[in-house]
């Protein structure tokens, strides 16, 4: 593979991961949208499918890592060159922004929708102004940061950080015992298959406590889109919990190379 | 392959299709039904299942594009001769048409009760039935029209077109790179698994906004069936929409086709 | 195949089938069970993974048939001989019964409660105790029969029969189109796992009118287990329906394979 | 193997199966999760990709049984030797408890949460404290038990150990043939994912009574955890129904491996 190639798959491939991964939780949470309301299921299944499409359509020119924990474990345990890592995590962050910014295009009605259908239900006129919108930020912010970035239900950094990297390391050891599954056969459509079922596993799960980003470019590329774009109303971007689903998938990542060196290699 | 096996496995494809397709949209959204209720999950399911069983049956004769997005997509690049592409293009559009009709024969006394009962709502005896009939007119056509064709939650043209260019985009290039994945051997049930998972992935994801279309003929095919079919009360079949899911799709194919050159071949 | 590996590799797989498909009911509908309550989309992917566990088991046996209509195809198309035929409906009628008394140990507290239960609503001390008979008698006849047998939402034998006869048909003829599309390689777990998903989108699709049947011996079976098992205020089996499941299917079956032989062969 | 890889491969895989099979009822039951009141449809298709991750992560060291009844199926079938076994069992117990653990880790803070929220209905202040502390002792105990072990909708020895015969001779049968389909290739990717899928199946159709132990280190391991970890309240850990999920999926594994032996073999 040549460094273009493995900048423009991983682009185009993170770019449709988030594309269809944002896209679900844009369409289960907000207004007017056909998919409101499908829940839990729907947006694991979801983002499971993200991953089956982006793989498949990234692996022939990348071998579809579209994530730098599963760059990171690939290269301590030696599945990938460390002069390839540079190629592979600027096309993951580059395709993770331009895949936000899709996001927001297919949904553009729905999210002025949501967030101005909102504006009004504390708007002029209502007697308790200041607490309205007070309450009206908290919950607004929620929902429309949520189709990007992930979030905690409850704050700590202890336990966030052990479950992003609990669950970061169930992934990319699956990923690293690909290999020996398939007997050097490179990744193939099952595998590929495999890999989004086990993803659609690790967030039924795993994605309880803090919605398992387990992927860095997942969650950072689509916070910056979210300070970057011009939503009404979209709230903060969260950026004081920003570090921890990018520390601790690489973490998870990390580990899971060193299980693999210790048990499988 | 010969132009009739083209032409008949389309047809046959196409029917299974929009059977399914619009089966599961019947068994969701018509009164006395089992599926009644059973919610965007089952209809996303239910249609990427749809093509599967209509990928399955059809491509030992015609390949299965079963969508002139595809059949387009695939002579953009190569993959398809310009010769065969009018024999696709009309056994998708005889066999959409037909799907629609079964769905029409297998949920008859749905349709009936469906329509009749949405009838009586508004009916004689109402005090006020001039807004009765208004407002169930609006409500009544929906769902039954959204058995068969794709409308948007929010009439905005240019999203509306983006959406579908956007969703049918992906789901061309997952077909593109089929080649690249199995390696020669043509698509084979697992490549028909995968594009039949893609296809439940892209309705997850991008279904929210239109419907997802991402197909000419599973649009226009069955909007025809709607205006021709003897439905009591069964509304207007939106002619005015009626471009958008022919012409994004045709649009996003092309957008495919042109990606795929550029990257990966 | 020698005729005892047909009857017994029937036996077993259509035991599984009916085991596992009518517990997925009982699970859903029956009272006091964990499943209660989970809805349509449960009891289809249910009956399709009961599909694919009991095609798995006994394929290596007998080809896993496990429907009169699917021995019916292949017979007519020369799938299977028709010598083998008798042996393939006996196992298939004598797994199901089996099958169907399996739900009955396997959920016999659930049956019990689910019954007596009903019949305290209704029960002495009730000021209309015959017209809250009735109506239970109705309601009661409906879900316990339910876990055993298809029957329609509306009653209609010509619509009945033809929603049958088109999902049989899909069902055979994917199934007959198997071989093309695996050149020879027989069934293959790959082969019964795309079959599997083929029945739940027939399900999602066209089981909403009857309960797809699409296969004789899995309703007949079952329902002469629910007139000899000794549930209490099971109410009656519903014979005079009890012929449009087979006869259906068995005519779709046929269907499946004239246009196979007509389109395919 | 040599019996440290039988060893690191059953206790790892067995520790990703109850890692990701517990945090699918911890996220779905448990307060403050993303995933709570997501259902039993959740619940199942979790448990299925958790065994699909622990057999594709063990799968290359281990062969990935992961369960005492699959090892005594296939050791009583001459598909595991004897002197194997008992690293087989150690490995799945270690494996066990630290999955339970780690599941706990994961969401720690929805335990104390969910725990403490409940202390506080029925806290000081209370009317009636006596009658709402025992309300909620047999309500809190349940769901957080739950989160390790199975228990049963209705108590009766007979039924219990009935239907985890069955549904784990189903499971073992399975598997047993699983060698059949697959011609001496071994378990590989497809053949993971059919089981994966199987055990969703028996989730679905067999789990309402008792919740589906059919694993004997599935439901004994995460008891010992619940009861040595320190969470409040967490009620006892109902050890007089901890033999059921141990005799009864072992007894399924040995009618399994009778019933492959008599008709397969």
């Amino acid at each position: 593979m040549s460094s273009s190639d493995i900048f423009i798959g991983e682009t185009i491939g993170t770019a449709v991961l988030i594309l269809l991964g944002g896209g679900v939780v844009a369409g289960v949470v907000l207004k007017r949208s056909k998919a409101q309301g499908a829940g839990w299921l729907a947006i694991t299944f979801g983002w499971g499918f993200a991953v089956l499409t982006a793989a498949y359509i990234s692996a022939p020119l990348s071998k579809a890592h579209l994530n730098p924990a599963v760059t990171l474990g690939l290269a301590l345990t030696g599945g990938t060159e460390w002069k390839d890592v540079p190629f592979y995590l600027l096309g993951q962050m580059t395709g993770a922004v331009l895949g936000a910014v899709m996001v927001w295009i297919a949904y553009l009605g729905q999210f002025h929708a949501h967030l101005t259908d909102r504006e009004i239900v504390g708007g002029p006129g209502a007697q308790d102004t200041a607490a309205a919108d007070a309450k009206q930020a908290a919950s607004s912010a929620g929902p429309v940061l949520g189709v990007f970035s992930t979030g905690p239900e409850i704050r700590n950094t202890v336990q966030n950080l052990l479950t992003e990297i609990i669950g970061t390391a169930v992934l990319v050891l699956a990923i690293l015992t690909q290999g020996l599954n398939n007997a050097g056969n490179g990744l193939g459509p099952v595998g590929v298959l495999v890999t989004a079922l086990v993803v659609v596993g690790i967030g039924l799960s795993l994605g309880g406590p803090t919605g398992y980003a387990i992927n860095p470019a997942r969650d950072l590329g689509p916070r910056i889109a979210h300070a970057l774009l011009p939503l009404p109303n979209k709230g903060g971007s969260d950026w004081g919990y920003a570090w921890i689903p990018v520390v601790g998938p690489l973490l998870g990542g990390a580990l899971a190379g060193g299980i693999y060196e210790i048990a499988f290699a």
